[in-house]
C-alpha cells in the first residue's frame, strides 16, 4: 500500500497532472488534424451522393439527437424542411494547407428560395481561443439574415439588435472589448437586453443560434496566452518557478457587474456548434438511416422534390412516423 | 431544386452511402491506431504520477458518469473505494507492433489485500469482431473471481455459473457456438438462466461484468466477415453483381426460440468497456479534479491511505460531499 499522501505531494501532482492534461490537448488537436485530411475525401463523395437526395439534411436535421433538436422550434423545422438544400461543416483554419486550430469549424447552411429571407447560404464560423484566464472554447461573430418581412423574422428582431450591438463595438475599435456592465449600456445594448427579457430565452429560433458570440478573445490575446500557457508548463517540468499572475486576473472575475454573457441571444451556440459538428456532421448517415427504418418514409419524402408549398403536408408527415415501425432494436442484432 | 427522385436513385444511393460508411470505419480505425500510438508515453506518465495518488481510481470511479456509475452497486462501491489501486486501459492487439484491431481493448483493475476475493488483478478483454450478418461489436470471455467464501460472493453465485457453462462450450469443441435454445440447455445453463431470473437484472454487482461473453464469434468467423464485406464491396464499386446471401442468413434470424443473450449476467458489459476506456480512462483527470472541488475532498481521502477497515468511514464520507462547495459551473467561467 502507497504511504500517506502529504499536501505538497498533492500540490505536485495535481499540477503535473493539470499540465499532463495539456499536452493530452495537444495530441488531441493533432489527431483531429489527421482526421480530418484522411476524411476530406470521403466526405466530398458523401456530398456528391447526398446531392441526389433531396430533402437529406432537412431529415436529418428533423431525426437530430437531442443535443440539436432541442433547439429548433416547429417554426423553424417548417422553414428548414421545405428550403435547406444542404448543410456543410468545415475546418476552415487548415483547408488547403493551413496550419491554424482544427478545432476551429464553420458551419454552412445553404437554402432554396423560400418565405423567410433572402439568404441562399448563411455561414457561421467558430474560432478556437484561449483566454488569458486559461478558458478555452469556441467564439464567432453574428451573421446577419436579410428577412423578406419584419413579420417573417424567426428571432423576432433579436439577430438584428444583436448584429447592431456587433457593429457599434467594432467601431469602439481593436484592443477595446464589448461594454459588459449592465450600468454602461449604449441604448441599443438596452433595447436588446429588454428584448432578451420579453422574447424569452427558452424559445429562441434556432435562427438565433447565428447571433451566437461567446467570449470575447481576440485572436491576439489567444496566441498570447497559449504562448505564455506553454512557457509556464516548461518552467515548471524543469523545476523553475513561475511567474504568478493570476491574482489580478482573479481580481476582474470578483467584479460582479460584469457580466459577459448578458447579451447573449443563444448562449449555447457554441455546444450546438460542437453537436452538429462531432456528431451530427460524421453521423448523418446514421439518423438519415435510422429516420428512414423508423417511419420507412423513404416514399413519402423522397419520391418528390419538396417545396414551400408543402410546409403543411410536412407537419403531418412527422406526426405520421412515429406510428410506424418500430425504431431499431438499441441493442445488437444478428 | 433537384428532380424528383425516383426508388432505383435511392437504392443505388443507399447502398454507396452504407458502403461510405465503411470507408470511414476503416479511417476511423486508422485514427485510432494513430492516437494509441501517439498518447502512449502520455498514458504512461500519467500512471507514473497517479502511483503517488492513492485511491485516485476509486475515487474516479466513484465520480464516474451515469454510464459507468450506474452499474456499481453499493456493495461494490465498498470494495472498489477500500481495495482498487489501479486501472488500466490497453489497446492489446497493436501493443507491442501488433497489427491488430485497434478497437480491441483490455481493462486490468488491480486490488490491495481485500475480504473478498484473493485476485490481485482482474483482467477483462474485449475482441473487436464482425458477424457474417454484418454485425461488429466488442465481445469478451469470462473472468473467474476466486471469492474468500461463498457469502463474499458479490454476484451471488452468478459468475462462477458463466465460467462452468463457459468450460462446457470450450469442451463441446472450436467451431460449435453456445447452446443458445433454452429447450437445448444443459443441466448448467438451466441454473444459470434459473439464478438469472432470481437474482434480477437490476441489481447485479459490479463484478458480474467479469461474465460478459457478448455475441459468440470466432476470430475466424470475424475475419472471413471481413474480407467478404470488403470484397462486396469492391464489386458494387465497380458495378459488378455481387453474390447474394442474405437471405439464408436471415431465416436463421426468425429462430424465435434462439436468444443468443438470454444467459447474459451483464447484457450491457460492451457498452460499459466502451464508457471506461472511451470516456472514464482518457477523461480521469477530469473527473478526478471535479471531485476535489466538488466536495473539496483532498483533505478528507488523500492524506490517509485507506484499507479495508475503513470502509464504514468511507460512506460516510460520501454522504458529507454533495454538501461541500457547489460543482463547478457547467457553463464557461473567465
Amino acid at each position: 500500500m502507497a504511504s500517506p499522501i502529504t499536501e505538497e505531494t498533492l500540490k505536485v501532482s495535481y499540477e503535473q497532472l493539470t499540465d499532463l492534461e495539456k499536452e493530452f490537448e495537444e495530441n488531441e488537436v493533432e489527431i483531429i488534424r489527421h482526421q480530418v485530411a484522411l476524411n476530406k475525401p470521403l466526405y466530398e463523395k458523401r456530398e456528391k451522393i447526398l446531392s441526389k437526395l433531396n430533402g437529406f439534411w432537412a431529415l436529418v436535421l428533423e431525426q437530430a439527437p437531442p443535443e440539436v433538436d432541442q433547439y429548433i422550434q416547429p417554426s423553424d423545422s417548417a422553414v428548414l424542411l421545405s428550403s435547406l438544400k444542404n448543410l456543410t461543416v468545415s475546418h476552415f483554419e487548415i483547408e488547403n494547407g493551413g496550419k491554424g486550430d482544427p478545432r476551429s469549424i464553420s458551419i454552412k447552411l445553404e437554402f432554396n428560395e423560400n418565405d423567410y429571407f433572402e439568404d441562399a447560404v448563411l455561414e457561421k464560423k467558430f474560432w478556437h481561443r484561449r483566454a488569458k484566464s486559461g478558458w478555452t472554447g469556441l467564439v464567432s461573430e453574428p451573421v446577419p439574415i436579410k428577412w423578406k418581412k419584419p413579420g417573417k423574422d424567426l428571432t423576432q428582431g433579436l439577430l438584428d439588435l444583436v448584429v447592431k450591438v456587433w457593429e457599434e463595438d467594432k467601431k469602439r475599435g481593436p484592443g477595446k472589448g464589448p461594454i459588459t456592465k449592465a450600468k454602461d449600456y449604449t441604448p441599443a445594448q438596452k433595447e436588446l437586453k429588454k428584448k432578451i427579457e420579453t422574447v424569452g430565452m427558452g424559445g429562441v429560433s434556432f435562427f438565433g443560434w447565428f447571433g451566437f458570440r461567446g467570449f470575447p478573445i481576440s485572436e491576439e490575446e489567444s496566441q498570447a496566452a497559449t504562448e505564455k500557457d506553454k512557457e509556464n508548463r516548461r518552467l515548471r517540468a524543469e523545476g523553475k518557478p513561475v511567474p504568478d499572475d493570476e491574482e489580478e486576473e482573479e481580481e476582474e472575475d470578483e467584479d460582479e457587474d460584469d457580466d459577459p454573457y448578458g447579451l447573449e441571444i443563444f448562449p449555447d451556440g457554441d455546444e450546438l456548434a460542437i453537436a452538429i459538428s462531432e456528431d451530427l456532421w460524421p453521423s448523418a448517415i446514421k439518423y438519415f438511416t435510422s429516420a428512414q427504418e423508423q417511419g420507412d418514409m423513404s416514399d413519402i419524402d423522397f419520391e418528390d422534390g419538396m417545396d414551400e408549398d408543402e410546409e403543411d403536408e410536412e407537419d403531418e408527415e412527422e406526426e405520421e412516423a412515429p406510428g410506424g415501425k418500430e425504431p431499431p432494436a438499441k441493442k445488437r442484432k444478428a
